[in-house]
C-alpha cells in the first residue's frame, strides 16, 4: 500500500512512476476508450443485415406491407422475437427506431408534458420533479434530466443494485417521480440487481402515485461470461407486488446488431402501453418497419438471438480481461485503485484515490490516450470524490486495449503517488 | 343548379339520386380513400433499396462507418443530395429517422420545455401559446397542437396561401408563436404559396419575437403536372427581411422512396440547427446513417432524385384525372360541390353544400367505401359550416379510384338534394 510506504519507498515510487509515465507518453499513441461502442468486428458480424431483407420480400406475416406507413405498435413478429429477451407478451411491447435512449426521452417528455397513467396532472406542473440515480450510472440518463431541470439525487450501488434502504426512505417524498436503473452489467458499475432489490424495488411505498421505474436493461444479453446472468422480471415482479404500472422497461439492438441502426423497445403494463402508443402516434405514423423485418430475417428467433450475442462475447471478453490484467500488474497491492470484473455490458467502473480522478484523466490526455471524463458518471458531470472514472474497452483493437490499459495503470499510479506525497508534504507543513 | 329547381324537378333528381345510391350501395364494395399513403405501385419503384446498401457498403464518403452511433446531423453525402431539394447549404439541414412530423412534434416540443433561439423563456411557460392554422389544413398538424393545448387559430386559404391581410393582423398578439404551413400542394386544398405570400410572411412584424413558421414543405417535388411549381425559398425570403430564424423547413422522403422507411429533413438559419441539435443530442446518438446511405446509393444525385419523382407522376396523375371526371360528370353545373384540381400534391378538397359533410361521408361509409371523417382538416376536427371534404386518391388501384369517386360523386349529389329539400321544406312549415 502506498500509504504504509517509507518516504524514501514513496520517493521512489514517485520517480519510477514518472519514469514509466514519460516512456509512455513518448511512444505518441493515439487511444481512446471513452464510449462503449461497438467494434467495427463486432458489426461486422451482423453485415448480412447490410442486403436485407431483400428484393420482394416486404410484407410482415399478417401481411402488411412493411415500406409503408403504419404500424406504430411494431410488426408481430418483432415483438414476438424479442418477447423473452423483454419479459414481456408481445402485447406489452412497442417497437422504437433505433434508439432506446429516444424511446427513454420521449417517456419522460410525455410525462413532463401530460403526465403518465395515475398522473394527477403533467409532471412539469409540479414544483419539483426528482429522480433516484443509482451512481455511478449513465451520463446520458442525466444528462435528460439535466435538460429538462428534473433534480438528480444520487443513491450509492452496492454490487446487487442500489441501496434500497436509501432509495425506501427517499421515494416517500412525493417529488420523487422516478428512478434510472441498469440492472443488469450496470453502466458503469456492473452491478446486477439481486431479486430482493427488484422485489423491494416493485414492492415498496412510494408517495408519489404516479412514481417510475425507468428500467433501461441494456444489457440484458451482453454477457461476458458463459453462464450469464438472470435477473428477476421486473414486470411481474410489480404486478405482483400490486403496482402492475411501476415499471417502463427499455432495451435495444443497438449493441447486438448494428449500433446506428438497431430496433428499440417498450416494455410494460397495457395501461403504460396504451399510454405510449397515444402519444407517440401524435409524433409518427409509425417506426421503420422494414428494419424490424431485417432484424425478423437475420435473427430468426430467440435462439438466434443468444447465438448471435456469444459471437459477441468471444469478441469483447479477450478485451476486458486485457484491462484486468494490466491494471492488476501494476496496482495490485498498491491502493491506488478498485475495479469492477464485470459479467457482462461494456464497462469497468475503476475507483482511483480519492481527488485523483480528474488529474488521470489529464495525465492520459497528455499521454496521447482518450478516457471519458472525470464525474461522468455522476448527475451533473459532478463527482464529489473525484474518485470514479469509467472504461470502455469495446471499440479499440485488442492491442490497444492492451497499450491503454497499461498506460490507464501507470496513469493511476503516478496520480497516487503524487496525492500521496503531497497529502505528507501538507501533514508536515 | 339544384337550388334553382323547380319543385317537380328537385323530386325527380332526389329519386333518381336515390336510385343511384341504392344501386351504388348494392354493388358492396370495399373502398378507402381516407389517407394519403402510397400504392405499392409507388413503393415497388424503390424496391431496389430493400436489398442496400449492401454487404461491405457501409463507409461514408468521410470514412465514417454508418453501422455505428454518431452523426447526430445526418452523413455529409446525405445532406448536399436534398440540398436543392431543401434550399439550403448542408450545414444548415439536419438529417432525421423516418418521419418529419416526428421533427415537427420534437420542434414544438422543445419549444414548449426550452424555448427557441430569441425565447424569453419557455413556451410551456408562457399563459397562452396559439398557433395560426390555414384551413383546410393537414389533421396531424393541429393534432399535435391540440395534445399540448396549443390554441388553433384558424386562417382562411385563398388558392395562393392564407390570407395575409388576416395573418398580419393575428400575429400582433404575442401569444400568437408559431404556424402551420404546407407551402406547396397543400394539404389538402393544394394551394401554393405566392411569392408575395411568403415575402409577407417572411416580411410581417410579430409580437412573439421567437415567432416560428412550421414550414412542412412536405410535396416539394410532388408534382402532378409536367411543369412543376417553385415557390420562393423561404430561408432566403426571412434572411432577407431580416428574420433569419423565423422559419423552421421540414420534408421528407416518406412519398419519395418508401412511406415507412423515409429520412426526414429539418432546414433551418445556423441558429436554429444548432439548437435543434443541442436538444436532439439529449435524446439520441445519431440517426440511422445506413438509411441515409441506401437513400445515396439509390437516388444517387438531385436529379436521380427528380427522374424517380416522374416516375411516380405517372402513376398518381391518372388517379387524379379519374377522380375529377367523376365529380365533373356528376356535380357539373349542379353547385352541389367544389373541388381542387391540384398541381401536385396527395389530395383533392371538395366542399360539398354547407352542413352534408357529414352525411356524405356517413352515405359513403354505409355504402362501404371510406372517406376521411369530415372536420379532419379542422383544427380539433370541427369544420363549422360542415363542407369540407378530403379526398385522397393514391392509394386504391386506378379502377378503385374510379369507382370510389362515382361513388362519392352520388353520395354528394344525394346529400346536396335532400339538405335542398329539406330546407324547403323548412321553409313552407
Amino acid at each position: 500500500m502506498i500509504a504504509d510506504l517509507s518516504a524514501a519507498d514513496l520517493d521512489s515510487l514517485l520517480a519510477r512512476a514518472r519514469a514509466d509515465y514519460d516512456a509512455f507518453r513518448a511512444k505518441g499513441l493515439k487511444l481512446d476508450m471513452t464510449r462503449g461502442k461497438p467494434a467495427p468486428e463486432q458489426l461486422d458480424l451482423a453485415e448480412g443485415m447490410l442486403a436485407l431483407p431483400g428484393n420482394r420480400d416486404h410484407l410482415s406475416e399478417a401481411g402488411e406491407d412493411a415500406r409503408n406507413y403504419g404500424g406504430l405498435q411494431g410488426l408481430a413478429e418483432t415483438r414476438a422475437l424479442f418477447a423473452r429477451t423483454l419479459g414481456a407478451s408481445p402485447d406489452r411491447i412497442v417497437v422504437g427506431d433505433n434508439s432506446s435512449l429516444a424511446l427513454m426521452h420521449d417517456s419522460l417528455v410525455y410525462a413532463l408534458l401530460k403526465g403518465v397513467p395515475g398522473s394527477a396532472k403533467p409532471w412539469g406542473r409540479e414544483p419539483d420533479v426528482a429522480f433516484l440515480c443509482p451512481t455511478p450510472g449513465y451520463d446520458r440518463h442525466f444528462a435528460i434530466c439535466e435538460e429538462y431541470g428534473v433534480r438528480m439525487i444520487p443513491v450509492p450501488l452496492t454490487g446487487d443494485g442500489p441501496d434500497m434502504d436509501k432509495v425506501e426512505e427517499l421515494v416517500r417524498d412525493p417529488a420523487v417521480k422516478g428512478m434510472w436503473n441498469v440492472p443488469k452489467y450496470a453502466n458503469p458499475s456492473g452491478d446486477v440487481y439481486s431479486d430482493e432489490t427488484i422485489r423491494r424495488l416493485a414492492r415498496m411505498t412510494t408517495a408519489a402515485p404516479d412514481f417510475r421505474l425507468f428500467w433501461d436493461n441494456a444489457y440484458v444479453l451482453h454477457h461476458l461470461t458463459d453462464d450469464g446472468r438472470e435477473i428477476l422480471n421486473v414486470l411481474d415482479a410489480c404486478a405482483e407486488a400490486g403496482h402492475p404500472d411501476r415499471a417502463f422497461v427499455f432495451a435495444s439492438t443497438s449493441k447486438m446488431t448494428l449500433a446506428g441502426a438497431g430496433l428499440a423497445f417498450f416494455a410494460s403494463s397495457p395501461a403504460n402501453v396504451a399510454w405510449l402508443l397515444a402519444s407517440a402516434s401524435k409524433r409518427t405514423i409509425g417506426p421503420d418497419k422494414l428494419n424490424q423485418l431485417r432484424h425478423v430475417r437475420f435473427l430468426k428467433d430467440h435462439d438466434g438471438l443468444v447465438a448471435h450475442m456469444a459471437k459477441h462475447k468471444a469478441l469483447l471478453a479477450p478485451k476486458f480481461a486485457a484491462v484486468d490484467e494490466a491494471l492488476e500488474a501494476r496496482l495490485a497491492g498498491t491502493g491506488a485503485a478498485r475495479w469492477t470484473k464485470p459479467e457482462g455490458g461494456y464497462f469497468i467502473s475503476v475507483d482511483v484515490v480519492e481527488g485523483t480522478a480528474s488529474r488521470v484523466v489529464q495525465l492520459a490526455k497528455d499521454a496521447g490516450l482518450l478516457l471519458t471524463g472525470a464525474g461522468a458518471t455522476w448527475p451533473k458531470g459532478k463527482d464529489p470524490r473525484d474518485q470514479n472514472l469509467r472504461l470502455a474497452p469495446s471499440f479499440p483493437s485488442l492491442s490497444d486495449v492492451k497499450a491503454a490499459s497499461e498506460g490507464i495503470a501507470i496513469c493511476i499510479l503516478l496520480a497516487a503517488a503524487e496525492a500521496e506525497s503531497a497529502k505528507r508534504k501538507d501533514a508536515a507543513a
